[in-house]
């Protein structure tokens, strides 16, 4: 049977090249970047050198890149650090409705210790209205966080023009781009950006690392008290292996880019048409545009979305219902109900993210199997069969 | 030249048994934990078998492990998480005199959010008195941090009575033994404690993952907020190929333990002796019987340390001046300052730590290059000459 990976937004299969410059920092180079002594001077290059190639992929300067231990690290840092460090000046944060759980939880967070936090919503394609954002400003605002680009969804917001709002404001902007650095170009400076969060597992990196921008002359508080590491930001021996796994990411992730976007987002774009050529019903969520070019989310009526993922399991295609952090929650999804899908169509969701590894065979096979599962699917729910009878009648 | 590795205490060398255990979950098991679909299979159940591993290591439950990116992520998530999740019971906390800084300036933290923290003091030898502890509780402590064993000059701290005192007062107790486990015998119930912090790199596994034990039935507040991973206590996509290598590491710790401790102690014992015999005005810091098999802490009067360093880094000899936190900045220990080491000493101090990888001929080197890199630095020292002129004269 053909095995399909359809689940690149929850996490990457390593690049290739990756684990090759990986393996000396476990062996050879097993020592502490922090040492004075020999064993010290390897692995405090490679650091030096992978926050080179990170800050390169994003246009930042390498002191501006801290590591942290994975995306939700980086977010819980940016949005408490930063809330936390400007509360004598207000306590006042803006964030969208859609927000990744580890943006929202620590916004939450943040509401248990006295901060009002303001949720802008989005439109019916998962965009942000950056006037909403500007209506939302008030004196004591403190941090907007608006991500980059939705996971479960793929919209890409108009960061560009929030940040020039934030900007204009003088108010901190953090953007989530975990889902998106490393498969769209990412430039903090054309982006507007203060902070910016990344995770290399999700642009064929090694899982346990991730990095969070932070704009030169920002105030920050950390998270990990401790010792001097990282500019005394982020306490704790630093992950080597994983860093110079992240840093060969981000190069060979900059260099693939311009082939690999219009190649995924044209299998992409292949995979919808001809999904909904074939399946009735079936909504497609987030604007059709402007996404991330592997993103595919679609909300399919009278179908348990379960059991869809199951067949299609069986059928060796990986895909998902919604977020890596929440799909074993079994919960409608924050994010498209946000949108105005409908509870009922939410529980149908089905997010298939295409990667560097897939082929059009695979779109092929999708294609050939998916249709037939839905169908074998609607058969057995009585609302379709209602459904149906009453257009007959009608 | 020989190379000879003295900074097992900063971090440890990889176990060969562990990278061929991790391969595979950088590449065919790519897959995250929480999928449901088949390429989450394999990486749930290295999770799930990591964990038992570790468990297995301490005497605790599978499900009372948590992993971490690090002692320091441990640490500040024990004294935070439980802290902040008594607060309604009281603002009182217990700590030593000695932590490590992830330990203490998370009490710092606390100390900024309106916390007391009452540091209690160590011996000569680099022992808190359990009497002291007892005597510092109050009616409102609701944490108790002692760390098991101290990194920087070895003193092993009698926590299965301080553990005791804890349990009678109903006080969760926290140990940070990221020094201590899997170099020596580590038992949650023997030693009565609630919270206990671990690092992978302290036992032969990878940078960039730890754990952190916690009792069943204790309350504590995340500082990662997100997603649904470690049962909702710290969200984040697993670090599994991490993960998987600190299990491996903790079953080869425990099988190795009782034939490796005796062996490092006794290269220990004589490397000591030999320096004692052939160097004057040489602090052997810490408890000598009651201290981690590996751990040598000196402090030399007349000696500049950092050039003793850089001395012994020229002659192949990598070891340390004191915690692997503080190696670059420069300042007296805060440990041996709290023991009544003179800040002179303090200023000549050197931390060799030995390991698994250790011989008798490493030790054998070290005997033969050391002593003369002393006089050579002492016959530079203007300190040292008046004391020999004085000496001469009385």
């Amino acid at each position: 049977m053909r095995k399909v990976y359809l689940d690149n937004g929850n996490t990457t299969p390593l690049h290739p090249d990756v684990l090759p410059e990986m393996l000396p920092y476990f062996t050879e180079h097993f020592g502490n970047p922090a040492s004075i002594h020999g064993y010290g001077e390897g692995p405090r290059a490679a650091l030096a050198k992978a926050r080179g190639q990170v800050a390169a992929l994003i246009g930042a300067q390498p002191d501006e890149i801290l590591f942290t231990s994975c995306g939700t690290e980086s977010n819980n840092m940016a949005v408490k650090g930063i809330a936390t460090a400007m509360k004598k000046k207000g306590m006042h944060v803006i964030a969208s409705a859609i927000e990744h759980f580890s943006v929202l939880y620590s916004c939450k967070w943040l509401e248990k210790q006295g901060y009002e936090v303001t949720y802008v919503p989005v439109d019916g394609d998962g965009l942000v209205n950056p006037a909403d954002v500007k209506a939302a400003l008030r004196d004591d605002t403190v941090l907007i966080t608006i991500m980059h680009a939705n996971p479960e969804m793929g919209a890409v917001q108009p960061v560009a023009e929030i940040g020039a709002i934030a900007r204009e404001a003088k108010v901190p902007f953090h953007t989530d781009a975990v889902a998106s650095t490393g498969n769209i170009p990412v430039d903090v400076n054309a982006m507007n950006v203060d902070l910016l969060s990344m995770a290399a597992n999700m642009f064929y990196g090694p899982k346990g690392v991730g990095a969070l921008y932070i704009r030169k002359g920002t105030r920050i508080l950390p998270i990990f008290d401790g010792g001097v590491q990282e500019g005394g930001r982020r306490a704790g021996t630093e992950n080597l292996p994983g860093i110079v796994g992240m840093g060969k990411a981000a190069e060979l992730a900059k260099a693939e880019m311009p082939v690999l976007v219009p190649r995924v987002a044209a299998m992409r774009d292949r995979l919808v048409k001809g999904l909904r050529d074939k399946i009735d019903y079936c909504r497609y969520n987030g604007h059709p545009a402007k996404r991330l070019p592997g993103n595919i989310s679609l909300s399919m009526e009278y179908v348990e979305g379960e059991s869809m993922l199951l067949f299609l399991n069986m059928n060796g295609v990986a895909s998902s219902s919604g977020s890596a952090c929440t799909s074993r929650a079994l919960k409608a999804s924050h994010v498209l109900t946000s949108m105005g899908v409908p509870i009922e169509s939410c529980h149908g969701s089905l997010l298939m993210t295409l990667g560097r590894e897939n082929t059009e065979e695979d779109v092929d096979y999708v294609l050939e199997v998916l249709p037939g599962i839905v169908q074998r699917l609607r058969d057995m729910s009585p609302l379709y069969e209602d459904m149906v009878t009453k257009k007959k009648q009608g």
